[in-house]
């Protein structure tokens, strides 16, 4: 679901994936990423749409909460799996939320 | 598929959305807002996918060219129909990319 983010200004990191057809362990990873992503000092929220194209948005309090994230142990375990199995591809943009707005009915 | 932008900083738009069930010319006009935005000056690149979730992240040169496409008429009729059709709700980011990286096999 969408995110609730705070008031920016915040940071986002859209991961953008192109999969293999490697499936083995895949889901169970995502799963639990996602899990220790919202244990981290920081973490505001995770969205995440996948068709051909996967992307994945995690919002984020500072860099230096994502620079942490990025350097968990368990994480970059399965970063490493993830370039040898799961992905063709992948392109990661760090950014910061200058202004964000909604609707809702 | 993933966008080939340039170097960073660049802008970012995450349009994150939960659809409404009503269908008529969603498909028709989404396909043409992203024709549309591919002409605007500033336009850098488009991702997209959805489940229950939707995300679309527009790239752009600079926030002057976002504004500009936030104003362009046609867009502007089509998020009006957005919110009174298609929309449940949603939550539009407009975020600065500090830095990227990527991996292919």
């Amino acid at each position: 679901m969408i995110a609730k983010t705070p008031q920016p200004p915040y940071y986002a990191v859209i991961f953008s994936t192109v999969r293999t057809d490697i499936d083995k362990e895949y889901e169970e990873t995502a799963f639990r990423m996602e899990e220790l992503a919202k244990e981290q000092e920081g973490y505001l929220g995770i969205e995440t749409a996948r068709n051909e194209l996967g992307i994945t948005v995690s919002y984020w309090k500072s860099l230096d909460s994502i620079a942490k994230w990025k350097n968990n142990m368990e994480h970059t375990m399965a970063r490493n799996k993830g370039r040898m199995l799961w992905y063709e591809k992948y392109r990661l943009r760090i950014c910061k939320v200058e202004r964000d707005y909604g609707f809702e009915k």
